[in-house]
This record gives structure tokens, sequence and C-alpha cells, in this order.
């Protein structure tokens, strides 16, 4: 599933600084070929489109596909697909809010969920959804306060004290989000401006069993058949939300080899990265992912055979586990097939020698010899823990509020960027959801975080005997668990405004705990900042120099802003056996059969149901060439006159490597098509009135 | 389970030297308190067992449980139970053979098997069983030949060709298999010699529900309902064997707080390892081994996914990884209590101080300067693969083969110790074994150590160029297995004696592979063989230097050979709660409904078919406080009389730190019932001419 590869949103940054980007300078600069890019919706390839395709996007065309776009700030993408508010996205990024809003009694994930009318629609906890109202060239502003002599530190509390300035009188000013993006390495710093809601209401999924049909073993492969689709309603007022940008229905999907559109949110590409860069991801930063996912997926799978419940309970971040494991064992098999690398060396060797040719060019090589000094850096830090965050939700909430607590401190601009006034909403969403605590849950991944620790540093380390207060990390976890009083959302309201009450409060467990990790995780930041600013910088270098050389701006690396990506609907050949561009609702249970029903492959008794009834030769899932990545889960999928063809869930296996290279030959974008979506809520899931409103 | 923690038998020492533990250096001597020891058959606690129990073993009662006793070379114990030949042991330790028996058509594993008579008893294809027929002190001899000016690296292949001399000589006067066992870390070495069994037939073995009812998240738990047993039957000359000394059957089993005697091969302990060689276990070695069992674990499981037959092949061997990862949790969880340490640390300081004050016992605190050098060595080498023999069944052959065509041009005693004359014919019962060897899973298997080595090393590395010739190690993975004949046994065979065809073959894939590797695991050998014997020098002054403080030579650490434990059946408080120290038939059947039947709380069609007619108060499982460890799984459970009573299969979750530490709070060792197996084996296996058997 091409979800974005991180837990919580409130955590990307961390997951991002562990990856050695961070989240504001993932960069990149690309003369696309084919129907390679994941182009600025200020800057959409219209030359390129008219020359291949001969179609040209009017501006009211792509403002209109801009609008109608959504982003799940949970991670993934969506679009509306109603006047009155109806947002449609993936089963697997409402999964995060289906487990949210589960009981052991309802368990939404599982058995799905129909609102049969607007009062049934129930609340989710936390959501927060953008539409991305407006974009602003704010680069100047940006890089007018970096000066020549300014050491790295410097640089980066200069630049990152401008943004929030920027941020601030945006919203000020607006009452809308406002981020400053960065983008093509610090080369540009565009502000996005966003409509925001957080009264998002759930009004339709079905069951994992039909729309993870075929569950992991299935995952990234192609033919699928996946009904992975939910539906969602914005509201304001209590209303629902009046929507003037919405996607209208195609009558019939898409055609084969038709040219199609994917607006959506690409989360991470790491396309011009230079060769030292690729292989501390390929020899370093994998290989330490994969170890920890595999530790993870072990953990909950054992957590969950405690029972039922513990399953339902561990269901959500198992998924995401497991997803992720397939996904990063793809791209890490692509780098370390040689030839990739050999084609990188090459491309980046006679790019280097140009340069070398070339007086004025000269200096730009530096770019790359700066890079090499980071990696060098990174290699030193990136398996260190700074947090228990991305462990324990208790914890993630002890050390917010106590951050908070001297962040608050100071100037929105002096603070750690989360801590920014025009960020305040979004955090607070985040850090006063009512969404459940499971201590149980909570004490095993927190014993296994601590038991890393030790692992990490040896038993004998200062901080550990400090973190583990003499108790083993299973009796510690339990300590910690137990001792706190953050789950309760009141003491979270009241600790977070009341910076005093923090440092007062000498006995919760977990504040002392995340008291015990700060100075560790402030020194591994400030580092981390330091060096992402060299970074920065060097890579504004190298996209200067690529465009010297190769003249073009192309489009920058994704940053899980909204992207325009293009492609065709057509199959492929594997292994000499071509590949058909789709497959129909029939396929399913023909594909139920061919598995004896067995394991993840048992489709969900209302397709059993309706089997006699609903539309067999109906498209249920499709393929196309558009560039997309983890985080476009979700995206719609449109035709030319801005219809609503589909929606993007996945990626086939030879698409992994898209992180770094995109290709046409074999890789592929999986979607739900339009015609399956329709004849599903409609026949198996007895929706009329949904399949009705879609595109109305 | 308490299955030795290795995949082959023929590789137990690369297991060990990846521990840091030669295979015949592991030490320790222990003053015993309470129920702890594994005791040598000829230096028994005779006047413990008077003190404690009023119960002297006579040198007849001794002599009788050790020839009754069974080991099988492929990692468990046994023992007969009939005077034609009849063994008895764990149905997980025969799980190694009943994989290698299974076809797509008859999975043994899954389903058990019955010989309805002698006809249908099936020959296992490579089991060694061995009875342990007399033990020599040969310490004399074997250290004479070390004199103290020389290098570790002479004293280790002066040692060694020492031991191959005593072991040859002996095989040739006695016909028997002769091994020279090093006990308390080189303060002793014993000749022990044993009558070999390679004809065995499998007789019987129940369902893997059955067996190991529970699955996974019952292992290493109590109350358990297990009927994990297995019978073989021992064959010279075509014909039953006649076996003179076998244990008779108990009529009623033991009764609370009766003592019991464990006569078994508990495989390894690390009792009397240093502070610094535990911190290596806590910190590194535990750790890396935890990381590689889990990656494997979800290789396994998803290649079991593809398919019925791909989830058979792979059974065996995931069970054998998920059993040790559950295994090295508890160890790894035991060594990260900080009190554990701090009660080792005190022990340690105290007795290093009384050395200190002694001006004749001061040099001994050598030995713990030197293991502290040895740990400093072993840090740099722990975690380097030397081979792909653990991954891969073919690999491994072309590494025995091509190891072997150079080893045997030199005379006997100066080989690499696995390619000594008198362990030959052991080593080619591996080497020529017809079980199935399953080219897809070989493949997935070495693609996965492949990219292993790329990750350890880079994919720049010199070597892993080589190793992969261009290719990704998924292409490579395939290329090797389609490309070398050792699949075939008379190609192995014609190999394995003439080294010149060795040395001609230069296009098989899986040789070259080896051929590429030789020299790098040469080099990391010798350097493992020179640190080895630095610490058997170590813990042999470490060994004196306890004997003259303490003034007791008690037991050394387990090395896989015959032991003799005992203890009390008795059951034990777990947070408050009294834990009976039986469960019974009816118990499992309520187990079952406990957990509604789900996952592997399944009872066989079997269990079901006679649950009206299975007495069900019959005790199914029982736990009692001897001192075993992995290894011990199939070792007999006597009485006072010699009588069998019950057979060990596994320990509870707190027994797993006897590794370094015996304790009898709650540490429990599991056994099936003799009651409940008879039971089993007339009512619900309907197999009473074998119920009868038992002990005749």
């Amino acid at each position: 599933m091409f979800l974005l590869q991180t837990c919580r949103a409130g955590q990307i940054w961390i997951n991002l600084i562990l990856l050695g980007v961070s989240a504001w300078s993932t960069t990149g600069i690309h003369p696309a070929s084919a129907d390679e890019g994941m182009w600025l919706f200020n800057d959409l390839p219209a030359a390129k489109l008219q020359e291949r395709y001969g179609f040209t996007p009017t501006e009211a065309w792509a403002e209109h596909i801009r609008l109608s776009s959504v982003r799940f700030n949970s991670g993934g993408s969506a679009s509306f697909v109603s006047r009155h508010g109806l947002v449609i996205t993936n089963h697997h990024v409402a999964s995060d809010t289906l487990q949210k809003l589960s009981t052991a009694e309802d368990n939404y994930v599982r058995d799905g969920f129909l609102a049969r009318s607007r009062d049934e629609e129930i609340a989710a906890p936390d959501l927060e959804l953008n539409q991305l109202v407006s974009i602003e060239d704010v680069t100047d502003r940006v890089n007018s306060v970096v000066t020549g002599d300014m050491s790295a530190s410097d640089a980066f509390k200069a630049r990152r004290a401008a943004m929030a300035t920027i941020e601030k009188a945006s919203l000020d000013a607006t009452k809308l989000r406002s981020d400053v993006v960065t983008l093509y390495g610090g080369a540009a710093y565009h502000l996005y401006r966003y409509r925001k809601f957080t009264d998002v209401r759930l009004v339709f999924a079905p069951e994992t069993q039909a729309a993870f049909f075929g569950g992991d073993p299935d995952n990234f492969e192609f033919p699928r058949y996946c009904y992975d689709i939910a539906l969602f309603r914005v509201y304001e007022d209590g209303k629902p939300a009046e929507i003037e940008n919405f996607l209208r229905y195609s009558a019939s999907g898409p055609k084969e080899g038709e040219l199609v559109f994917v607006s959506g949110n690409p989360g991470r590409t790491q396309r011009l990265f230079t060769l030292d860069a690729l292989k501390f991801l390929r020899d370093k930063y994998f290989p330490l992912r994969l170890q920890r996912l595999y530790r993870t997926e072990i953990l909950l799978q054992q957590y969950g055979y405690n029972g039922e419940e513990q399953s339902r309970r561990a269901r959500d971040e198992l998924f995401g586990i497991q997803n992720s494991r397939k996904a990063y064992t793809g791209m890490l098999q692509g780098l370390q097939d040689p030839t990739f690398f050999a084609n990188k060396a090459e491309q980046e060797r006679k790019l280097r020698d140009t340069l070398r040719q070339d007086t004025k060019l000269r200096p730009f090589v530096e770019g790359w010899e700066s890079i090499e000094d980071v990696i060098a850096k990174r290699e030193k830090e990136y398996d260190k823990v700074a947090s228990f965050s991305r462990s324990s939700r208790l914890y993630d909430i002890a050390e917010t509020i106590l951050l908070m607590s001297s962040e608050d401190q100071k100037p929105s601009e002096e603070r750690l960027r989360e801590f920014r006034d025009s960020a305040r909403e979004s955090l607070e969403l985040d850090l006063f959801s009512p969404a459940p605590i499971y201590d149980d849950l909570e004490q095993v991944r927190l014993a296994d975080a601590l038991a890393l620790l030790v692992e990490q540093r040896g038993g004998d380390d200062p901080l550990v005997a400090q973190v583990l207060d003499g108790k083993s990390p299973q009796e510690r976890a339990a300590e910690l668990v137990a001792g706190t009083k953050l789950k309760d959302i009141d003491t979270r309201r009241q600790l977070a405004k009341d910076a005093q009450a923090v440092a007062a409060d000498q006995t919760d467990k977990m504040l002392q705990l995340a008291r015990i990790m700060e100075t560790e995780y402030r020194q591994l930041r400030d580092a981390s900042d330091e060096i992402d600013e060299q970074e920065r910088q060097a890579y504004a270098k190298i996209t200067e120099a690529k465009v010297a050389v190769e003249g073009t701006s192309g489009y920058p690396d994704a940053t899980f802003t909204l992207r325009l990506a293009f492609g065709t609907v057509n199959g492929y050949l594997e292994n000499g056996q071509p590949i058909p561009a789709w497959t129909t609702i029939g396929g399913a249970y023909e594909h139920e059969s061919a598995h004896n029903a067995q394991g993840d492959w048992k489709l969900p008794r209302s397709w059993h149901d309706h089997i006699n009834d609903v539309n067999k030769t109906t498209p249920l899932n499709f393929v196309c060439t558009a560039d997309i990545i983890g985080g476009n889960s979700g995206s719609p999928v449109v035709n030319r006159e801005g219809e609503f063809v589909g929606i993007i869930f996945d990626g086939n296996i030879q698409s992994l490597t898209a992180d770094f290279m995109y290709t046409d030959t074999v890789a592929r974008a999986i979607s739900v098509h339009s015609s399956g979506i329709r004849e599903g809520l409609r026949t198996i899931y007895q929706a009329p009135e949904l399949a009705d409103e879609l595109g109305r």
C-alpha cells in the first residue's frame, strides 16, 4: 500500500531525521523523461504534455483539480467527490481512524462501517484534512536572512526563524494553515496555504477482507482485487461543508492507453541523492530500518496471540509495519542491484566531469564533497535513539508536553519547528486526541524500546542506568505506564498551557522519563539540524549545477505536498507474460477460489451474499504509468475532463525503486476503478444513496 | 521447547563459534546449591543426594540409567524403553526427521505417523543415535602436549592433534565412536565412547496440533498440555536391535514432592562466565542473534504464504527459529535485569578480593584479565560472516566438500577438527543424506544471506563484488541454485573422495562460491581457534582459583554430553497464584475451549474422536525442579527405582536464565507424564501394542 512510511503525523519529522532528511530539506531537480514527474501545481509541464499527449492543462483545469484534492495529515491523499463534503480515500488511509474509533465491541477496521444517514456518521477523533488554497514563492525572503559567513548552526536558526515569521504573518492575515515548503533542496521556498477541516466524520468503510483482499502476500503485487476505499464527510459549524470544487464522476472510467492524472501528496523521494547518499541508504539506513521493523513485527504478532482483543488493538500498527517492511525490502533490493549503482555512478561521473572542465562551473563540485561530509556525520548518529515517542503514545505525550513547556517560553520563531505558533492548532489536535490508549500494548512496546536502548548503548551506560532505575525493562515499563496521569485528556490540556505545573510535577513517571531523555534528545536534534542545513546548502549547489549543465528545472523531490503526476493506463510484461491493465469484480471471486479461500484470500460475507447480483465484468483495479510513491495512497485519478476515474492505493513491487529512479517498463501505480467503486457501493454494500452522491 | 539451539548437527561448532564458545572449550565449575547441577555420570553428587533425599545412587543404578539414555545427534535427548530397540524422544526432536521424510503428499510433521507393524517403520535419512558406553579421564595426555612457552595458536594445534590421536586410537581399538570432551574449561579432558545407531526407523509421531498444542504462544509457558513425544526403533543388521539396558515403565508416574532424575544432554550453559563475558552476551551477542532470528522468521513466514506446500517446506526450520527467538528473548531479558548483574558483580568482586589478598592465589586473577582480552578480540569478529552454510544446504555441502578436499591431504590430527578420521562416519552420514532439498526455499534463503553480506560489508566491498558477480542477490541466488550438481548424492560421493575432481570442477556455481569464501573463512576460523585456546587457558585458571577458594569440584558447564540432573515434582507461585505441578488430558480439552479452538489452540481430530473414551483425569504434563537447558529435550525422567516416569520437553519462561544461573523459586522443567503417554497411545492413537511394549 502506498502509505506514507510513518506512524503518526506529529512524528513525520522524526522519521525523516532518522532517514537523514529533514522534513523541509528534501530536494532534487529532475530532467524528466517519459511519464516521469511529480509536478508542482504552479509549475506544470505544459509543453511536455502538449508534445506527448496533445493536452494543455489550463489554469482553471489545474485549479479545479488542486482544490478538489485533499491531504490526510495522518499520511495519505484523498479528494472531494460531492458538493456536500464527501471525501474519498483508501481504507488503509482511513485505517488509523477506524482503529481509533473501534472498541472491543465494534471493530470497524475488521467489519467496516456504513452510516445509513448523516446522523450516523461518526466524528474522527483527531483527523485534519487540508485543501491547498494557494502557493506563493517566498524564496528570497527565506534566503535573504542567511549570509555567506554564517555557521551552519546560525544559518539553520536564521532560516527557521524566517520561515516561522512568514507562516505566522500569513496565518494571522488569512486564518489559513500556512506552511513554508523547501523545494529543490533550498533553491526554492514556497508558502502553501491550506483550508483546514477538523470536523471529519466517517461515512463508509468496507471490511478489511475486501479492502486488503490477499493481505500481506498480495501487497505490492498485481493483478490485484482490492476494494480499498473509504468515505468521510467534512463538516463546518456542525453541518456538511459546502464544497465548490469537487470531482465529477466518470460514467465509465478510463480506457486502455488513456492519459490520466494523479493529484496527491507523494511523501518522499531521493532521486537526486548523490552516490554517497544512496550508499548510505543501501549500507546503513535501510538495513537498520528493516531490523527494527522485523523486531516490531514479531513483537506485535506475539502480543496479538494473547487474544482476539489484543490482536484487534495491535492490528493497525502491525499492518503499517508489515507494509513498511515490504516496501523497504523492495527499495533495498533495488539498491543492492550492482547495475543500478553502476548507472548512477556513470551519470554522476559524467556530470562532475563536465563541471570540472568549466572554470565557472568547477566550484559546484563542492556540493558533492559537502554531501560526502554530511554522510560521514550521519553515519555517526543515525542509529542513536533520541526518544521513545515512536513506541509509546504516553511517552510521546509526555515528551511533547515537556518540550513545549520550555519551548513556549521563547518567541515562536526561535522554537523547535513543531512548536511554532502557526502549527499549534494541528499539534493540539494530535496532543489532545481522545483516541484510545491501551495500557497493555503501551507496556509491551515500551519494554521493547527500553530493551533496545540497553542493546544500543550497553547495560553499563549511565543513561541506561538512569532510564531503567534499577529495574528490568519489563518491570520499568509496567511502572511507567501505571505511574502516569497523561492518559487523561484534561490533565494533558492543563499541563500543556501551564509550564510551571509541568516543572512542579515531579511524580508523573512518564514525565520523569522524558526529563531524563531531554538533554540527549536536544543534543541529537541540534546536531541533526546543523547537518540538515549543511545538506540543504550542498543540494542547493548541486541543483544549480544541474540546471546549469542540463538547462531545465523539472520537478523537485517529493515533500508530502500536492503534486500532479500523469501517465497512461497500460498493462505490462512480467517474465514474458502479459499482465493486463485491468482486473474485474468477477476476478476477485476467482482469485479467492484459486487460493481455496485460505488465509487472507477470503472475501467477506457481503461479497458472498451478493455474488449473484453483482456485475462481475465491472473493472475493479487497474494500473497506469503515473509517477507515484508512498503518500499517494488515496490520490484521485482523473481524466482530461477532470473527472474521477479511480483512486490510487498501491504500486507494484517493481515500482518500489521509484524512491530513487522512475521507470515505466514494468513499474505501475495501482488504482481502484471508479466503476468498481460505484458497483460495490450499490450492490455489495447496499448503499445506493452514496453511490448516487458520488460526483454530484 | 528445550531443543539445542542449532540447526544441523554438523554445524554445532559454527553456532558455538558465533557464540564465542568453541564446542570443546565450554567450561565452568559450580558449588551447587539446592537441586542445582548437571552432573557427570562419573562424578555424581552422592553425598548431596544422600543428605537431601536419603538416596545414594549405586554404580549399577547409574550405569543402567546411562546405558538406557540416548543422544540424538540432531540436537536432543532420548531413552531406550523396550528390549527391542524402542526409543522415546520428543515430537519436536523428531521433527527434523519427520520433515525430511515428508513430501507434498505425506505430511508427517503435521499429520503424525503410526507404523501398524514393524514393516511399516520408516528409515530416517541421516539420524545418528549415541549410547554412552564408557568415560575415561585423558586430561594428562591432552595437557602434556602443551608447554608454557607455546603461542596460543601452537597450543591450539598441539591440543587438537593430541585429541585427534586419542580418538583415532580408541576408534581403531574399540570400533566405538570416540570423542574427547573438554570439561571445566580445560581443567579436565574425558574420552567418551559411544555405541552408534544409524539405522533408525520412525515408529510413531502424533500430529503437531497435539505435540505442540498452543503453538508459539504457549511455548515456554506452564500450565501446558502437549503430547510432545515420538517413538523410533533402532535396527542392527536389518533387525530391531536387542537392547539390554532400557527403562522399565512406572505404573503410576511421579507423585507430588517425589525425587526424580533427568538423564540427558544439556547443550550449553555459561554459568561460570566472567562478568565481562556475560556483558558481551547481553550487549552484543544476543542482540545480534535475535536480529538475525527476527529477519529469518519474517522471511520464512513470507515464503510460506506462497502456498500450502511452501508452508510445509519451511515448517520445521520456522519452528526452530521461533523456538530460538523465544528462548533467546527470555535469556536476554534475564541478562538485562540490573539486579542479575549486581549479584554477579558482587560474587565476582568477592572472589577476586580473596585472591588478591593471598600471595599464592594472586596470579589466578590473570584468568579474568585474559577473558577481558578474549572478549575485546571477539567484539571485533563476532558479527562477521564466514559462511552461507547456515542458510543454504547446497552451499553447506559445497563448503564441506571443498574444505575436505584440502583437509584430507593432511594427517588426521592436523585437520580442521570436523574432518578428523574418527569423525568421518558421522560427517558422511550428514553429507550424503538423501533428505530433500527444495530449490525455491534454497533460493530464498541464499538470496537473503547474500543480501545480508552486502549489508554487513557494504555494497562496495571487494568480496561482495566477487560474491555477487555483477548480479542482484536475488538473481545471483537463482543462478547458484540452478548451477550446481550437488543436489545429486552420487556426485557428492564422487567429489568427497576425489580431491582432484573437486579442483578440476570449475563450473559448479556453488563450489565456485565456496572457493571465493574459503580464504576469508579460514582466516576467521584460525583467529577464532586462537581466541578459543586463550579462553580455554583462562577459564582453566579461573576454575583452579575457584576450587582453591571454594574447595569443591561441583559440575562443569553443559557440553551436549550426558549429565544427570535431579529435583522434585513441585508446583510454584506465579504473581501470587499457585500453579499446580500437573495438568491432565481433560485440561487440554478445557484449554482448547478457553481459546475458542482458535489458532494453535486446536486439538487434532484424533483427540476429538476419542473425547468420550479417553480417561480425562490422566496426568498429561508436569513440572519439576531439575536443572536442565536446551538439548535436554527428550530426556527421560526416572524415579529412584530407575523407572521411566516422564519425558522432558520444555522449561518454563522463568527457567530460561538457567544458561547463567540456576534458581528453583519459579523456574521449572516441563515433562510429558508417563501415564499420559500410555493413555494417549492406547486410547487416542489406538496403538495398544506400542503402549504395551513400553518398558518391556
